[in-house]
């Protein structure tokens, strides 16, 4: 399995942020070929000393690096990558990696 | 389902780092109570605009935030918090979130 994980630094308005991405951006990453689950954090991003400066981390699930890379390249993929430039208003940190379980 | 993310920075030695990560601190990771599921990166973590930095991500899976929270307070995580400080030469981050699916 292949991992995409999105990191939303705080954004300038939270409220906005979370209609906007529940309502709009979900829908259209979830269009995203190959993409076999699509989990997000609830409530606060915590660090063991406090607030992360971080307010949603989203873990798109993949079969392998491959997908994810036909996934950036898909319409659908660059569509919802175009998107999120309109609503990350703090910023947004993305990793993709292999992952295994140990 | 909760989450505690594990960002481990490029270290200085990466060779002697993976020796130690998986010969000796996932086996004392592994005692955490309340741990349910250990992934960790294999091979490169990337961004879209190439390296990302980090050298490896390990995502600990346990039931529900409290149970982050006594994992913490337990004898087995704070060996497991100790032991990081040994190794993780390039800085280490930590978040831990509640995760549903969406």
């Amino acid at each position: 399995m292949a991992r995409l994980v999105v990191m939303y630094r705080t954004p300038k308005d939270a409220v906005a942020f979370d209609k906007y991405y529940f309502e709009t951006h979900v829908p259209i990453a979830r269009k995203i070929p190959g993409l076999r689950k699509y989990e997000v954090s609830q409530g606060a991003v915590a660090t063991p000393a406090g607030p992360s400066g971080f307010h949603l981390i989203a873990t798109l699930h993949f079969d392998d690096l491959a997908a994810v890379q036909r996934a950036f390249a898909s319409p659908e993929g660059q569509a919802a990558a175009a998107d999120v430039q309109t609503f990350a208003s703090g910023g947004v940190d993305m990793f993709f990696f292999d992952s295994r379980e140990v």
